[in-house]
């Protein structure tokens, strides 16, 4: 590739879809709710339109069109939205408010904590993610993400694709942009990393949104690593 | 005591004094540097009065007197200032700025890593410190502290025992005060804490300043837990 790996000082990982499998997680506790209550819900079409409200939610808080809020409380607002959309009725508040809270225990790709694990010997890692601290923090501790630093929304003051969140990196580890990697299954996002000077690691999770569905697997030209997953990223880095 | 562990969701550790041993590390690293050098200083001496600038130099920058700097910086400004006073000459730019890292680079007390390691099991733990965010991630990855998040003075705008520091723990972990304990050995730092509504566990340090210097080891009436080290600590937790 020609690219220099031997500046990099830390990796900042997006979470959500990169390392953590939402999709997953969200029906697998659906199916279970689903059987107490004797309702059924086709969890995986409600797991995609439930994940489909985050990036409009999220855009039309950047806009100001919606007050600032945690993604915990954007999540539950989509999440009233598409049982409405998919008429589903029977569930209680503390029922929803539970499931809500899904996202703060997603089960991590099988790559993920062995590839973290090894890249850990050599780099700072850190996330750089629009969820909360909190979530994040109750997220690394349920699925065993051994970060050095979190990263959020919340500390940044923004949501990515915003240049503030790539900034927080610098100044909080006190580098310059080519010193850190950004890695996400996200072209956006590496897309984002890049305009700030950052080297950028595009992970492959062809299953994010599920076996039928056509993900977009093209690698921009100018990412750096293109690798299968967070294993395949530590053996592209030498690790 | 009477006090109600059970709400305790989270821990915040005081770093400097409380988790590692500054004093010895700065010794240790100085005698090296005199071997090398062949100069003989007095290095315990130099290192309290290192140590001994940081809280009137923070005053400082908390009432505008000296512009907001990260703490290397403050670290730095102080030890020009002991070698000056020390008459101690003799030193490159490259030994001071090497020198002045050895703040990243300290060891923490014997029972810091596995008492954390035992509290993590059933707390989240955060560091509330008035480092930066770059020194305590430093720092964590070579004591080998085992966070969950990390919050620095940089992440917070302010330095302990401002309340904005505190407010940080719980916005940061969507929790009430009286679900955060406190963890220092400065009794200064848990006052702060209490008075936002934190609960407090005193850690003894006698040799915080030397074996010949005498510590303030008083623990306020209010303070929860009193423990002789961390893994006390967990002990007086019932973990």
């Amino acid at each position: 590739m020609g690219a220099d790996f031997s500046q990099i000082k830390a990796l900042a990982f997006d979470v959500f879809g990169t390392l953590v499998d939402y999709r997953t997680s969200i029906i697998r506790e659906g199916q279970q709710l689903s059987l107490k209550k004797g309702l059924a819900v086709n969890w995986g079409q409600l797991a995609d339109a439930w994940r489909g409200k985050y990036r409009p939610n999220m855009d039309r808080v950047m806009r100001g069109e919606l007050p600032k809020m945690s993604l915990d409380a954007l999540h539950r607002m989509a999440l009233e939205e598409v049982l409405l959309e998919n008429e589903i009725e029977g569930f209680t508040e503390e029922e929803k408010e539970h499931f809500n809270l899904v996202w703060h225990r997603l089960l991590p790709w099988g790559d993920s904590v062995p590839g973290l694990t090894r890249l850990k010997s050599k780099y700072i890692l850190t996330t750089l993610s629009n969820g909360s601290t909190s979530l994040l923090v109750n997220l690394a501790k349920h699925a065993g993400l051994p970060w050095d630093l979190i990263l959020s929304s919340d500390l940044g003051g923004a949501f990515k694709p915003d240049p503030k969140m790539y900034q927080l990196v610098l100044d909080s580890l006190n580098l310059k942009p080519e010193q850190v990697m950004m890695v996400a299954a996200h072209p956006y996002d590496l897309l984002a990393a890049k305009s700030i000077g950052f080297q950028a690691a595009f992970v492959m999770r062809p299953l994010e949104h599920g076996a039928h569905a056509v993900p977009d697997l093209t690698a921009d030209p100018s990412f750096e690593i293109v690798a299968n997953d967070v294993v395949d990223l530590a053996r592209q880095l030498g690790v």
